[in-house]
């Protein structure tokens, strides 16, 4: 399932110390019409800093990604390498080097082995081919155990027209921005001042709404690449919705977002966190966090206990006051907690056998207002400990 | 070392499933001029709700502390255990009932196994002995593997002054208040209407600047008792700081405050976090609290990587500014990072070599204004997994 002008190229460049696949490279026959969301963190790496500035202009046409090094903390000397390499790179392929986004993952603060990675360019070019996706998304992982691709085809205005995605995630996968690489490439046509609307609304419905870790990366990225080929009018952010074209889009985007979650660094278990009837969306949205980032409740989950106490503890410690004569909690619809009572402990075998499946909900009413939020997180283990704790060797 | 008029005890009341100790009581002879400080979790367990109540008076002659279950999500039921509880204490004792403080320490929403402790209360009452203070320490601790006892000696005015400080900690260890139970006796002879501001102060220097797992408790409970029998002039805040004894008092304050690190569920390290020249108290804080509590660093710490790079991405990712270009990072005073440039690789090694012992110090200097805050930290290990996943089994 190809998408229309769109080739990919991955291979192994020497970046990551383990041989695997580690440069990749996506190209558009013609410019696209591009946006892109990217992380809050203070500290920006170096291709982040430089791809806002290309995207300014609202059109892009390739994208060079590596994994194993972040070229975040690198100061001028990253700069100039990331737009060395772009500069080669669109040399190579015959595009504007403006066009030419960029992305990288990895170890903070190591310069890039750049003369590595520029002997390795005319070969990552010649590679380029409309069904290696898999090659790239193998080249963008870090941590990550498998690649992670989505896809959606449908019709509008009578073209066949389709949705590819592909992202890496594992670890410093956070609240503000899902910490990733994610792109995602299609052949519709969209109207340029539409498509940055489009991409941070799909984002804040499914990479904003998942944590692993708390930790926010120098590196988030995720890129909407619009070529057009498809043949069909561009479509206004109204357009979109109504031929149902941001189904897609979403849908391809909750993938992936879904994907990063099955596959996070040492988790056993993917737990959708629900908050309702809360005074404000903020509110909502802070507690189900705080219930999501605690490290007590995630290993809880771990040791599949029926701690709820802890759950209860985590909603308790923001800025937002909730009264317990007030909270209501159940665990896949089983009752915990009701307005102050405890629901008889003897129910606690039978939510135990629940916290056994890989998937599961947790859902707290508040009883103070109207407002709801969703957030998804996984467990803490050991595995998750041993990961990052030898990340670098 | 005993604290004149003071006396503990400690038994194995069945609270545990494990068959320890896990009812404890502190008595002092007269009614002691008493202050607390107490957990900010809007959820607070039944025992806190009563000690603040009975702490208005500012006086306090005894409080009864139970392990292995916080009575805490347990509603009108727990407020009625933790009257009959201390109610019937007070009988035994043949003290006031309203001078009877309490705090608990365990899980979470389970009801208090009543009729046991009831029963175990005329042996923990007959107990009482001056020299008995390890019994105490014993009751107290759930996940502790020591027990937590710090003293100073002094004079004050010509009388022997003794200061005495019993904690337990281990997890549930928090940025807002450290979450802990820790009691504070003394001899010493103090003002009521200065007790409050002293207790305060030396817990944000001391409790509050350490963080385990960044969970705040429901059951946060520091008490000090000063029962004036060392027979000096009740001395106002002014003469606790001229006299010395703010000195004695902090430096107790303060060992208990180390000792719950060392003793940090799974923890192999104890780091000093500094942020320097942040433009306000509130920024240097903010972003040493988010390095303290960010897994990465804290896994990175585990594994004694010299991945700086994580360090900074957790300082970047608060709603406050920081550049890149101006922060300086060092280790043990070894530097990492100098305003944008990355020092030569080749210190990872002697880095690493620090980062082998228990503890050692981060220092980030932001070059931004004049503010500094330190906040004390531990690392993640597996084994913190394993004692929180299987916490309540």
């Amino acid at each position: 399932m190809n998408v229309r002008g769109f080739s990919f190229s991955g291979l192994a460049a020497g970046i990551k110390k383990n041989g695997r696949k580690d440069f990749g490279l996506i190209l558009s026959r013609i410019p696209a019409v591009s946006a892109g969301v990217f992380t809050r963190n203070w500290i920006k790496a170096a291709p982040v800093i430089l791809t806002q500035q290309r995207l300014q202009q609202k059109y892009c046409q390739a994208v060079l990604v590596n994994s194993g090094n972040a070229n975040a903390c690198t100061g001028k000397q990253g700069m100039i390498d990331a737009r060395a390499l772009t500069g080669e790179a669109a040399l190579l392929m015959q595009v504007p080097k403006d066009l030419v986004a960029t992305a990288s993952t990895g170890v903070i603060g190591e310069f890039l082995p750049f003369q590595s990675m520029i002997d390795h360019l005319p070969a990552l070019c010649q590679g380029l081919g409309e069904e290696n996706i898999d090659d790239f998304a193998q080249a963008i992982m870090t941590t990550d155990t498998v690649p992670k691709i989505a896809m959606q085809q449908g019709a509008i205005q009578r073209k066949k027209v389709t949705v590819a995605g592909v992202i890496k995630g594992a670890g410093m996968i956070n609240p503000s921005l899902a910490t990733m690489l994610g792109f995602i490439v299609t052949d519709v046509a969209l109207k340029p001042q539409s498509i940055q609307a489009l991409l941070s609304e799909g984002a804040d419905q499914s990479f904003n709404r998942i944590t692993v870790d708390s930790d926010t990366s120098t590196n988030d990225t995720i890129l909407l690449l619009a070529n057009g080929l498809a043949g069909n009018d561009p479509l206004s952010k109204q357009a979109a919705e109504t031929s149902g074209f941001k189904v897609m889009l979403f849908s391809v985007m909750e993938e992936l977002a879904q994907k990063i979650l099955d596959d996070a660094e040492g988790a056993t278990k993917v737990v959708e966190i629900t908050v309702q009837k809360a005074k404000s969306r903020e509110e909502a949205e802070m507690i189900a966090r705080s219930i999501a980032n605690s490290p007590l409740v995630k290993t809880a989950f771990y040791g599949q206990e029926a701690n709820w106490g802890r759950i209860i503890a985590a909603a308790g410690k923001t800025p937002y006051p909730i009264s317990f004569e007030r909270v209501e909690l159940s665990l896949n619809n089983i009752p915990l907690v009701r307005r102050g009572g405890i629901i008889n402990p003897a129910i606690d075998a039978q939510v135990e056998a629940e916290m056994k499946q890989k998937r599961f909900g947790v859902t707290l009413v508040l009883n103070q207002g109207k407002h709801s939020a969703t957030i998804f997180t996984t467990d803490f283990s050991p595995e998750y400990v041993h990961i990052n704790a030898g990340y670098k060797s």
